[in-house]
């Protein structure tokens, strides 16, 4: 951290606020996070073979974490209330759990990293949800944005070496 | 995971729906969640050693993760809509970042193992979305129910190797 | 209508207000709503056949309903704050379209038959969302409470001449 | 249904997805949905001749729908966060019922043909909400959207053969 | 203030807290709320005596108080999820502007203080929100708990010389 | 009042509509209000002096404030759905209680009074919400739009007589 950066939301004396954004373009921004959902072997072969009923289960997850993105404003004290004009989020079952992606998308004023990461979240959250009265072992790895795109700052992509093993 | 075994909040065909409660008991029931915001060494030093104005962080982060926990049932697709009524989230700044801690209560008729996790994630994004702009290396680790007690299946504590180092 | 009777959620001045439930006991209550989402003949065919991806549409459906029912406070002005602990939402493609069945389930004090209604229209709502880019003739017909059970009135069954022809 | 069309919100592999509407341009939109809620003659009567005191109903009506229309993102799962530029929510009492008229406007992104239906949803259970109590016949028909202007497709109109005949 | 007492939701370091009340029975509260909205004479003889349509002014100041009191676990970042079982909502257009009265009753686990205020407010605002075009001198005076009962510290009458004179 | 001025969000015929703004041009606004919460001296002392603990009542008070402005659509039943780019709240310790300045921003179709004046009464419910258990006097008085910039309508603030002497 150089001299002269600060946290994000906070005036000089340190109190919070909705930093004015009125006079920034609106622009298309994109952002893509990640996050896993660790399971049990047995777990992962449950959602693989269908020895259990799975049918709504990653459609769920997909709807609750395009759902959590549009919730942004609600979950972050400081967060804009802003467009959400588009949103993936992509589910996959893999040995040590379910890997989850989500990319949202904006024309609006700021950037999206928080409704991705907030999608994954609500992804994640919903997997846990399903599958925590047979697996009390689940638990949320690995989250975070892995690149954005557009707006001032411009094109970022995480560092292959700070991405966990599962996503590189 | 043994025979007769299956994912919540889905019938027999697989489908979704939300789970008929009305016969059970109000009780008293908790739970606790934990999880990590890792952060750079740099980011940990200003959020310690006050060289950056980090005035409401903690506040903010606290006060998300509560009103995360209001928002259960909006995140949740399948999620009963019941009373909270008690919630208690605690941030700690270590060496590794900020370690997040939060318990839910309700004296109604589900368990808020959800609502604890839920709270978790949003004082976690609170923190991502604060120390962002200066350490895009922040990530979101293992988030994870801790323990709960009340209800039918009664008390259950994680046990110590299946959690984190850094909360044992 | 009977003289004495009057609108619901009415003071004697004809303003609205919130009908004070506190002397109601909390018992279990339910309510069952339908409703029909007419295709034309094509969107039904392609919903049975496959010959468009269809993947999540009913999952989507399903969910929306459930969701709107956890809504309905926030819809209807002068509806209760109350507990939801269970709700259903089935949907069967038939050959005049998407027909919608909705239960939902309380243990508090005032009946959910608008909640039943609510996730029926909240399905309805989505399967139009999806079909009606390629479908402009898809309308809602005929969505109405048809049972409830529990509380102070007891149980109630609509006449089945009430019915529309493809819910008898 | 012409070869290559498809459900609206799914991707390729039937999975859901918010649309990328990014590239549209913020064009001024407008949408006209109707219903009718049908309600047993007394109960027209009683909103005619004000022989129970029916005050607010309308009000309450209209007032529903527009509540609802804003809504939408929180009801539909795939819908975006889109501004709402205006919206009109139209109720007669007439010989068959109260007849419903919601239109919805925007400068944004997408069309806003789901905020109009939604707003008339919202409207009609207002209305049952009311009435129930009276008259439990009451029921929601004919609900569809009947114009939409603006956006790329520009102006479409429904066929006056394929509306109810309360509203030709 | 006497030694011990100490500002609500805040844990022994200052930390904010959602306080636990699961431990607190569910019996029946009630607590009202007063609030004015001060206007010009012009603005008080508009509402009337008719020159301008007011038609659904009060009904809208009437639900929106409703609705506020509805969002209060939203607004109050520490309130607790609880029932809302009754809500009155009185405006009365005296000599000096808006009078507003507001009254929430539940029979859960905590006071209803909050949500009676909510009320008050949530109409004031919507009353500022018609008269703001024509009548910039209006304002919002006065707003304040004036009795609760039920609960552990039962009836309380806010004293008559603590009142604002137009509410003795 | 002059002739011809009427009521905002009615029709001619005083039914409530969203005012159609879709021909308004997204400009940079502003709008200030303020508000106070009178306090007995007890409370002022200790909010001053750290007799009690009082940690984040500030900061609950500041977040409560930005949230309650990104709510004004879910509580002014007529309000449009539009971006907020911005909000500052500014919570002041003085003789007489917490005095409370909030500014809202927008880059968006319409001005944003209400959007100040609801984050100045989200403020104020929240520091009642602190104080209630302690000062059964505390109130809120003198709440008002002061200033606003940008739109049709340009510049306004309100004439130094119309503010109360606190605020001068």
């Amino acid at each position: 951290m150089t001299t002269g950066e600060r946290f994000a939301h906070l005036r000089d004396d340190g109190t919070a606020h909705m930093v004015d954004v009125t006079a920034k373009q609106p622009t298309v921004r994109e952002a893509t996070a990640i996050g896993l959902v660790s399971c049990a072997p047995g777990t992962v072969a449950a959602l693989r073979s269908g020895t259990v009923p799975k049918g709504d289960v990653l459609a769920i997850a997909r709807i609750a974490g395009i759902q959590a993105a549009k919730h942004t404003p609600d979950l972050l004290p400081l967060a804009h209330v802003i467009g959400l004009h588009g949103c993936e989020v992509d589910c996959e079952v893999a040995d040590d759990g379910v890997r989850l992606r989500a990319t949202a998308r904006t024309a609006d004023r700021t950037g999206v990293e928080m409704e991705a990461l907030t999608a994954v979240m609500g992804a994640a959250l919903a997997v846990i949800d399903m599958v925590k009265g047979i697996d009390r072992s689940a638990a949320i790895r690995d989250t975070m944005i892995v690149s954005k795109a557009g707006g001032r700052s411009g094109e970022w992509r995480r560092p292959a070496d700070e991405l966990p093993t599962w996503a590189r």
